[in-house]
């Protein structure tokens, strides 16, 4: 018999859809080196459940010891790790904003792992909050937390009216916005803080959104008849590290 | 009855595996754009699988047209597309790549994401050859063709013992690898030709190919305690980035 009842794998599981996330305002994160970040940071795990092979002995009031095909019921992974945790999705508030800093602003982000992965550069380049469109992705999807590699913990993402949001900041921020057409941002200058808006996919950066971009930016393609674009999360390192840069000049 | 053969559906099912792709010489190519891509390339399409709702004629001595239900079974993507082309792999020759431009090399990347990425970010950035170790992910298999957009159709990809190859191409060329210490990227010395390392993505470049590394470069992080590592398309965007900047410097 089993350590975690059929109710209790269900649940796990329903936690893969963004409505039983926000119903139960709960997310799972899955690996020790992710979960172990959870655990150091400000957010509240609720609950981990572990294999034997788990190597490292965690402090926590509720531990479960499960099996590892029990695990890779409730695991979202192809091969499940050692430990799974629930852990409590925080409320950002969009008024603790500040305007002093380098934000990046996401219009309808679709793809989780594009997200994870945005997620994770801004980690890297000190960028402390994202603000997203209500049509973004949901940050605390399974994909998209294992593609932040416990980033998540650092950065703050909040999903809120981008158009709104956009028109009350840029009255104090400068919007950057990255178009085909538009300054070479290797030349552009670029300030320590402002919004810099990274669009869909497949249609970039939205007419109304467009329409409150006070700079518009373009990466110079190397050659002509190249690639039509590129990734939002290659874009988007690609930006980050340009307003990062220009601190070494 | 259907158009297509169980036989017929069982042999395209099985390109999605690398034995079969090598055994074959094909892989399977999907999406209205990605196949007018290769269409209009040097790639030999063998055969065309569309539905009645593919959009544009297209010129072919064999196209078949088939249900939607039954692209749907030969599909590689969630949602088949309308369109699924059967492609000869390409032989290229290691001999035929040059010494006086910028190459990439990768050292065991395992993602096919990653690796499509990284091919379509080559393109943008006119990075004509990616040489790859054997143990890197195939760049004919269905996820990394997705992910490269069409770029697969501009951009040579070599599979050799890299280290052999390095150790042969470093009296003529310099080597940049890209480790969590080494020389600040902004400020380094980069030219416009050489051959920059990318290593796996959990490990990093290994420690032989290290070993022939010319020039250590480093992505500095902007604060202490943020991410351990950048994702490796995401380190690739920024490097291919800060060498071709330097043209308007």
């Amino acid at each position: 018999m089993g350590n975690i009842s059929k109710q209790e794998k269900k649940r796990i599981n329903s936690l893969a859809v963004k409505k039983y996330r926000d119903k139960e305002r709960l997310f799972v994160v899955e690996g020790e080196k992710s979960v172990s970040e959870f655990l150091a940071s400000s957010f509240k795990v609720r609950k981990i459940y572990c294999t034997c092979e788990y190597g490292f002995p965690v402090q926590h009031p509720d531990i479960t010891q499960i099996t590892s095909s029990e695990m890779q019921q409730i695991s979202n992974l192809k091969t499940a790790s050692t430990v799974l945790a629930l852990v409590e999705t925080p409320s950002v508030e969009i008024d603790a904003l500040p305007n002093n800093e380098l934000l990046l602003a996401l219009d309808d982000i679709q793809d989780p792992g594009n997200l994870g992965t945005i997620i994770r550069l801004a980690d890297w380049f000190g960028i402390n909050y994202i603000v997203c469109s209500l049509f973004t992705a949901d940050a605390y999807g399974p994909k998209t937390v294992q593609a932040t590699m416990g980033s998540l913990t650092r950065i703050k993402v909040v999903y809120t009216d981008l158009y709104a949001f956009l028109k009350s900041a840029n009255e104090k921020n400068l919007i950057y916005g990255t178009f085909l057409e538009g300054e070479n941002i290797y030349t552009a200058e670029l300030s320590g803080n402002g919004i810099a808006v990274m669009g869909n996919e497949g249609k970039g950066i939205s007419p109304e959104i467009a329409g409150l971009v006070s700079r518009k930016l373009s990466i110079p393609a190397f050659v002509n008849n190249a690639a039509e674009s590129l990734n939002v999360a290659t874009a988007t390192a690609i930006i980050c590290s340009e307003f990062r840069r220009r601190i070494y000049q």
